[in-house]
């Protein structure tokens, strides 16, 4: 090699960055392990030497007719294996003397390898958990067989002497516990109907077995972030903003919502990414929907354009929202709702530290917007509930493997991650719904004419936060929020004014 | 308006496109309405006097925990009303004197549109599916209630005695019949529990009463099309067509299979479409799997692409496969079998006319393609299923509202819409497959130097095919096939040869 030319020196650089990438890679894989790991021990001190953890893969999602939606591995049990493939189970005992964890695989088949590719070996599903007892799925029920009715097996791994005796004698005693995912909300969050099929067949034969929700201990164990899961949180993050930037340079008027989320989507995807959930790309009246999805509205001169979207990568979410002016510069109105609710997001972050009580946050940004639609003339009391006539929905979630993540705690702590996303959304039954909320008849005018001058005005902002030791740190700072920046940013877009 | 300049030419100009596209949208949509009569006409037919159809919505399928996927609306409810919205349910009964279509229709609720966005009224129902009757979801159950058991109800609308008739006295004689969709094969299509649950529950209650199966129906309406669905499957073919032209100038080794796709989608959606499945781009071995889907492989210099894609627009679905050489240049090895699938598919399009077995298209890609694998020494058969290692599935389906549209018939007609996809997949466990379909110990070395020669080649081609009285019209004819076309096309791509 000649190392003397300019593309030689291309060519090291490239080798350069190639390993760089490379060895994160291999970083963020074995970091994943540990944690996974981590994340087993820390689940098993929850269950107890009596306790029993089934976790089912979710079911695939029908499309329509025999077209399924792309397969998306039920989050905890993602959360203590790292496995995406579809029809694992999952069983932890922590009583046992070995064997404590037990993944159980679907055998590899050609057929299905021809028709749907590559599944994991045996090999392949420990090396990716960190479970040495990786088992085929169609041992599950003769497992269970064994482990309850002390049924002998045909293998001798399943003898039941020694190995559960703990769990067994908790059984005898009434005190075995057999934790499922039971998580109330069925309509909400799709009925776990193995689960409770499970659970049912369990019940109707021991009377001393305690069957119990798992939900609680993986929302207490998911709230607090490692450091792997806030670097692909990052990741999700950036790609976020990066389609955030290609939206705000692109927006035209006369476009379409489609087109726009077209964009924002095309980013996440060739990043490797998708969405997280259905993006929210919503000018006009319709950005006064909180989740407006159809995105088939043509956006218009002198509107509003909210973007709710995020992108989920390497199965981490995102969820950033942005609203601009389409034509690049925000009329004396519509600063003002914006102008309000960039101060009720700041003042919120800027009382983020490890300790705070959660509902501070959204106390905090409630104060300064009921100020601000009191001075508007958009409620005619600070006290009372009017302000949600405006601002109907949280001021934050928490962020993870879910959009809206699962967490269990009172103060905020170090390691957590949320959003904070307050909104101002002036539809047209504001007036209606005032008035079963206080506003007296002489009061109506006046708010009237303000519901008039800030009719079909809708603003969210929603930033991505850790909580860190010192306070917060604002993990899409790089997308402009400031009117001044995002008026700078879409000033050479085609029909800026 | 001065209408000599060049500016007012063109502003004329516009105003002539809006308003083609505002007419052609308008006689699309009362198209469709007329289309909706006819078809609840055609299913009224079959469904005779003594008979109620009785279609409810899908369900919203969960993401993960509180997201749920975008919702799309169960076809045949589809078909027969037009309305896209959840939570709908559709009522025929033939036998009445009046209000033989019924709709039930979620109530409109404030909150409910200020979170997920406007819902239909009773007028905009009416309007769009042309069914007059239109009543609240809440009065399904009273309604079936007085179907069934005669129980006045607080409205003299379902007053049994004169408007039922038939359907009583057909319950009397144990000749009622309720049908519901109840399509084998819940594992693939979703079991659909609200029908199962509804039926149990009637069942257990008349035993007169006989609950059949509507599917067979559907099959035998849905299969020939409309000319208002041949426009609609025309726009999502011509949009697929685009997708994959994009596709193809812009492929360069190096890049992602997921930058392809993201490409392609971005298409689709850019064009108020999305995809009908998931998308299926799979370069080098990927391409032997048939439904590969993860797009995770990076694209390298001397493979082979496989894109099998489709748009839906408007819930209608294209499903359109090329196969193009990464680097724009066929090699000898690819080629050939390139040219063997392609003169499959001409000579199983050229037979297509109405009045042939539909069998027959499936046979004749099958003749053909035998005798290309016997001559490459691929198999030592012409006889037999030795060719169904490489050709493992069928060779056409039909499209419409669903990718793999239903469709009873035994020949083809006029209307029909299918696809023809022959196809050849080389994988590394060919040998062994052949093994097992009656191969010699003596005959396998020469089979095996063939399947090293061919190793990693898949090779799809997929049309979209309308059968008309002449015989057919190939719907994706835009898009190249030949081998001297595709290299042409890609002959100007960054890295071709």
């Amino acid at each position: 090699m000649n190392f003397k030319t300019p593309t030689s020196h291309l060519i090291l650089f490239h080798m350069a960055i190639g390993w760089a990438v490379c060895l994160s890679l291999f970083a963020a894989e074995s970091e994943l392990k540990s944690d996974l790991v981590k994340r087993r021990h820390a689940m098993m001190e929850k269950i107890g030497n009596r306790g029993m953890l089934i976790l089912f893969s979710g079911d695939r999602r029908t499309y329509s007719r025999d077209v399924n939606y792309e397969f998306r591995q039920e989050s905890n049990l993602y959360y203590l294996t790292g496995i995406r493939q579809h029809g694992i189970t999952l069983v932890l005992m922590p009583g046992n003397s070995s064997r404590r964890e037990i993944l159980f695989l679907p055998d590899r088949s050609a057929n299905k390898e021809l028709w749907t590719g590559k599944m994991l070996s045996v090999a392949e599903a420990a090396e990716i958990s960190g479970i040495r007892n990786v088992w085929s799925a169609s041992e599950f029920e003769p497992f269970i067989d064994s482990v309850f009715y002390g049924r002998p097996y045909r293998t001798s791994r399943y003898s039941t002497t020694t190995e559960y005796r703990d769990f067994f004698s908790g059984l005898r005693q009434g005190k075995a516990e057999v934790f499922l995912l039971l998580e109330s909300r069925p309509g909400l969050t799709g009925k776990l109907s193995k689960e409770y099929e499970f659970s049912d067949r369990l019940r109707k034969r021991f009377t001393g077995l305690q069957i119990k929700d798992a939900s609680s201990f993986f929302h207490q164990l998911r709230v607090i972030k490692s450091p792997y899961e806030i670097s692909q949180l990052r990741e999700a993050i950036d790609v976020t903003v990066q389609a955030h930037l290609e939206a705000m340079k692109n927006i035209r008027s006369d476009m379409w919502e489609y087109e726009i989320e077209a964009l924002i989507e095309y980013t996440f995807k060739k990043s490797s990414s998708y969405s997280a959930f259905p993006s929210i790309v919503a000018s006009g009246l319709n950005a006064t929907t909180l989740h407006y999805q159809s995105s088939q509205k043509q956006i218009h001169d002198g509107e509003l354009l909210l973007m709710d979207v995020g992108a989920e990568h390497n199965y981490y979410a995102a969820d950033i929202t942005r609203t601009v002016p389409v034509n690049g510069k925000f009329s004396k109105q519509q600063a003002q709702i914006y102008q309000l609710v960039l101060d009720a997001q700041r003042a919120a972050l800027a009382i983020i530290r490890p300790g705070l009580p959660i509902s501070s946050v959204h106390q905090k940004a409630v104060e300064i917007i009921r100020k601000g639609l009191f001075k508007m003339d958009l409620i005619t009391s600070e006290e009372g509930t009017q302000y949600r006539v405006f601002f109907p929905h949280g001021t934050r979630h928490f962020l993870g493997l879910d959009t809206h993540d699962v967490g269990q705690s009172e103060r905020l702590q170090s390691g957590m991650v949320i959003t904070v996303e307050p909104g101002i959304y002036v539809r047209e039954d504001s007036l209606d719904r005032l008035l079963e909320r206080g506003v007296t008849a002489k009061q109506l005018d006046t708010i009237r004419r303000s519901i008039e001058k800030y009719k079909s005005i809708g603003v969210r902002i929603e930033d991505d936060v850790l909580v860190t030791d010192e306070g917060y740190e604002l993990l899409s700072k790089q997308l402009p929020r400031e009117i001044t920046e995002i008026e700078a940013l879409m000033a050479n877009n085609e029909n800026s004014r």
